[in-house]
């Protein structure tokens, strides 16, 4: 983004290290979305007319299609999704298009952007969180009361239930679970209104972006609301606990699959084999 | 702890490999209060007699106050906080100590110490947040109109309040108060009762044990419950970011004070000076 | 890779799990280079024929011209680049393509490829550092009596000249150089001829396809070669110390370019703006 | 460390979160040969007398002797080992001791320290790397003929030598030691001279103070030379790669020992039990 005071054209070298476009192509639903009820509260405030709003939207509803069906041509000069996409806008709406960028900065939307985008995969990855605890527990349900070694340091202990084992997996992704639903509370806030760093001059109904856009709560203040960032370090430490979990029970799935173990079987659409030990089978 | 199998004893190098009681006899105090816990529910079930109840725990409080005032003499070979415990009390009453490892084993007894020492230092780093908070907010009620920079890329943006930045750094630290509020609610579950891995064929009353503990709930699943440390990385996570954000707050405040940007000084009395430079004084 | 033994198609999510194309494809010129030398060797071992290594020589190179053009197509049922490439190359050429993995797995392939690709990107980046400190020195040479404040804890501490802060970041990138050969000598080792795990019962003249492909040794242990990733973690430290040291540059030319400090002014060229405040140029 | 502009004594929490003699003390004798090698040099120079030269060194031989016989008293307020040790032999030897610390800071003074620190670990760990190496091969020696299965994904794949396996180790531990080898070239490095950051007035002989401590080379530029940590951080490193070596192999014979495998058996001397259950031993 460079206008007013810049007499050479950025350097090729600077532009390809300045660009996002090729990972944060994936921010669109929400980069349009957040524009969206941006243009909504512009239109509430009498910033723009209900027409130039309407316009706004079938734009942005056309460009979220192309990109959908592949139709979209991402420009890497643009730098990032916001531009591309109000870009798009401005070439097939006008001077419609360039208004929308009014009381709004690109650091207010991309910390939009990725809150809309944490709190959709945080629905997501409960979802199958969910899942594999019912699956977990329908697997008990079928072996109550198979009885097999518990072990401490690899050693025999004392004899356990596999349904007690699978229940003790079911008991630390249920901590998964909530921990995510905390994160998803701290994600939870609408940063948009805060401009770059100082908020706008510019007064729109922030609670009202925030209902359309399903924020239960809005930020306080701007400078801490373009620069937090905490929500997405929690929400990889979250993931980074799940994948701690699922790689116990994986690496307990591979020990009981050895042939010194022998207590399962994985089924053939579960494994890989060898090329050059036609014999072999690999968890 | 060998006991039983064992014809050789343990190599030396073997034995410091295996010792931990150089750091975790800071644990202390949790075990002394689990142990007491454990015995009063040892004693309603009849399984000790009252008088070996008070003879541990006056034993135990006798070892506390050594420690206290640095008398106690730990014992690498003895491995660790619990093992030095236990055997000092058994050394100290006699058999009545001993039984005190009945429906117990190290597995719980270290993972409810770990929760006990975790609870107590997110109430300390809490309290210690809210003092910061305060003082930041009596810093901005006392310059609440003075006008500086606001900083993008170190670049000059926008003029803000300095009380706007100092209210965007107290933001910050609620949101890890409020984390660790919930590492806390995690971190709150007694796992006594579990023992090793698959719990005990002993019955004491866990809700009555977590009452005399403070713990709110007890935990469901005795495998998961001694191999769990999720909540300890979920506070080294929460400390990290606390980390994080008063790491953020320190590099502005020591940008600030270079000559070039001479926005505040440093009191003497945080100041550190240079053996070779005698005009120097660094933050 | 499945063969032999199994009876259910692979399901497929464990497909898309064990893909690796959509990554490894990068590696597809080193991997032809090591099939090319396998071929060269199998053919002087006598077990290929003459026309044969040279069928396999030809459709090797089709496909890699057919990769540059954009023209071939990545199979992710396929796995991984090895196997698209050898499925190519046996579609092209019949049977002495399937020929080509006779003593060889792709646990040695891929060693191999890795060691080839890691020693390409040290000479690039190698070469890279050579030009940033010709340019450092440059630069050094036009201001060599330029005088400027020298700082510890960010306070104005001693004089220096600005070509000696220049001939400083020379020395550091210097032992970043010297580190990356260093690496290079550990990475510069052919795997090839261990198979999985065991080495392979067909006896080929390793140092031979050493010489090809330009390597220096031969590995002396089959287990430790096909497991040995020692060289990637060690090339991966390198990147993070060039890292760090290209990022204590950039934070002083940072600070150096603020207002405060005004030492120095980026070019327009490598600057970018804000969307919201046109008089802002951001390094 | 405060002379001169400072006006009011340091805050006690300022002076315990500045004070690192808790745990840098144990870079006492590197600070002892270090001042003992400055004394020289300013004595050939005609700085200081032969006759303070041996006070100055006697005093800081009676120091080491203080140090080790556990008589030293550390002292927190004094911040550092440094300065805790020049306090201590000005105390003892008078003026002499002060004038020690003339053309010399803290800044090359510790960085001196931390490489003399370095260069003794690597000797001594690559020392106990090479006994590793020839207990694996004695074992090799007497298990020539041993065969066992090799595995992949943990699942038997072909049958190797269990010598076979164990001088794979040794490769692994071979390439730990070269890595030690070129990590130690670069921190053979000395940095004394270097003063605080823009070197001294006062010219010592800087390769005689390097030959006296065993130092190859003498550091080219000033500033890169008090900064530079490369060494430490590429030594964390290379104990990093030798941690994963060890835990690799301790994870192979903790899998051989389980009674699943029953490949090998611990030894009493290096096995732990456990409180509750009497039957076990665990590696």
């Amino acid at each position: 983004m460079r206008k007013g005071r810049f007499n050479k054209p950025m350097a090729e070298v600077a532009q390809r290290y300045s660009a996002s476009v090729s990972f944060d192509w994936r921010l669109y639903p929400y980069d349009i979305a957040g524009s969206s009820a941006h243009a909504a509260a512009l239109a509430a405030a009498g910033i723009i007319s209900a027409d130039e709003r309407d316009k706004i939207d079938n734009g942005l509803r056309a460009i979220e299609r192309d990109i959908e069906n592949g139709k979209f041509k991402w420009d890497e000069s643009l730098e990032d999704v916001h531009m591309n996409i109000e870009a798009a806008l401005t070439k097939r709406i006008g001077a419609a298009g360039a208004k929308l960028h009014t009381a709004r900065s690109r650091n207010d939307q991309v910390a939009l952007d990725l809150r809309l985008y944490v709190k959709a995969e945080i629905a997501e990855i409960g979802a199958r969180l969910r899942s594999l605890q019912t699956a977990l527990l329908n697997l008990a349900g079928q072996h109550v009361d198979v009885v097999m070694p518990g072990y401490t340091h690899l050693q025999r202990a004392q004899p356990i239930f596999f349904s007690h084992y699978l229940l003790a997996q079911i008991e630390a992704f249920e901590r998964d679970v909530e921990r995510l639903r905390d994160c998803r509370t701290r994600t939870d806030v609408l940063p948009l209104g805060s401009g770059a760093l100082a908020g706008s001059t510019i007064v729109l109904d922030r609670q009202s972006i925030a209902r359309q856009l399903g924020f239960s709560r809005v930020s306080q203040n701007s400078l801490d609301a373009v620069g937090d960032r905490d929500f997405a370090c929690e929400f990889l430490f979250c993931l980074a606990i799940v994948g701690m979990h699922l790689s116990r029970l994986s690496e307990d799935l591979i020990a009981w699959s050895t042939s010194e173990f022998g207590f399962i079987e994985f089924s053939d659409a579960f494994s890989t084999g060898s090329s050059l030990m036609p014999q072999k089978k690999n968890p």
